[in-house]
């Protein structure tokens, strides 16, 4: 049986206020829990779930603090319109403070603020291999519920840092800058890149200027038929899936 | 002030089943609304919105029938979170029977049946230039109102058709059946295609069997990291980007 004081604890962790503080976050579902019960490095601290999924799952949950519950106190706890058998309360990760961004390729964010664009973007890094991505501090929170639901457990395998954009970047001053821009080359003129900055901007709005102002090079995926824009998800993995 | 009957109609348009009934729809927000008005080839039968956007506009709205409703009436006619001043009642596209499907790329979506990643695909078609989706019977409708919104104004200018697809497909013998699959040929190894159906599975269980076998290639996007799969919407953008 749940307390009062237990699901008033999980509820607050919709709020990034109380995660800030509590340095906590909350997955959900059977796919994410199980990806980060594999992935030892992830700090899972408790797990609220259904009868069904402990009896499955009990040999691989170390010594972590299980507590059965019903699928009707799942659905108090869970911030899904769909609760899905297990909660878990997740201890956020510590990320190195600076990463070397040499001899790789890097993604940088400015100000998505989509938690299921955010999410999706980390999936595809981690698809295509790329360790870090720079967010501005705009731009979503990553452990969001809607972010951590979406990277489909993806979140455990990049880096994600929040940054003052400008200065950070101005700072990487030997690391080539690519900015996705309208008005950039096309996509398929760049061959296969080693190293590298990608920036993608906000749907609406696109990069800030000031950041346009210091790229190295402008790409832009051509546009054939008559849409406006792309999602920023969908540019971020065309981009990729060409330079990577 | 509106009725309530006219509320109890709106929200009753929510359901496939009284989409399909009226032969009406739900677009919302301005952006949308306002690429409707602009495509004189949709049907907007009539408009509810704040003052505010009916002062905008009112220039472009020809003889449709404007009603003018407070912040609190939208509230209850939206089917969004966050209502955004116009709701429109559109009625459904008329779409030919059978579009030739020769001298051109077309996709053909597989039990894609999250109404956001449907909305996504239809928009990145648009921005492609693809004209022709055609969705297994189990995809999510075209005209739920999450689809309509993903679309940002691009299912006005895709022609999307529902089929039973292996039926269908088989027909089609003389054009080139593409598959999107796991165990495919990287999508780098292609060159452009100027005429084929480009297939792509629900994301989970992927293609069904039957229609793999039929398939005339196979084509992969080349995982480099650790993500177990990519979102639908993000594999077509990518698929294309190297097709087209």
């Amino acid at each position: 049986m749940l307390s009062k004081s237990q699901v008033k604890y999980i509820q607050s962790l919709g709020h990034k206020k109380s995660r800030d503080e509590e340095r906590m976050f909350i997955a959900e579902g059977p796919k994410i829990v199980e990806d980060f019960l594999w992935n030892g490095s992830v700090g899972i601290k408790q797990i609220y779930a259904v009868k069904n999924w402990l009896d499955g799952n009990n040999k691989n949950t170390g010594d972590i603090d299980l507590i059965e519950i019903t699928e009707q106190e799942l659905e108090r706890l869970s911030l899904l319109k769909t609760p899905n058998q297990v909660l878990a309360l997740v201890e956020k990760f510590e990320l190195p403070n600076e990463n070397d961004l040499k001899n790789k390729l890097s993604i940088v964010l400015d100000t998505i603020q989509d938690p299921g664009n955010l999410g999706t973007i980390i999936r595809i890094a981690d698809w295509f291999g790329v360790k870090d991505i720079i967010c501005s501090n705009d731009c979503a929170d990553m452990y969001n519920s809607k972010v951590v639901q979406a990277t489909m457990g993806s979140i455990a395998r990049v880096n994600v840092f929040y940054k003052e954009l400008l200065p950070w970047l101005k700072e990487q001053d030997s690391i080539k800058i690519y900015a996705t821009a309208l008005n950039g080359n096309a996509i398929n003129d760049f061959g296969k890149i080693r190293e590298g900055i990608i920036v993608i901007g906000n749907e609406s709005k696109g990069i800030n200027d000031s950041i346009l102002e210091i790229a190295d090079e402008k790409i832009s995926i051509p546009r054939i038929g008559d849409a406006e824009s792309l999602n920023a998800a969908v540019a971020t993995g065309i981009i990729l899936s060409h330079l990577v």
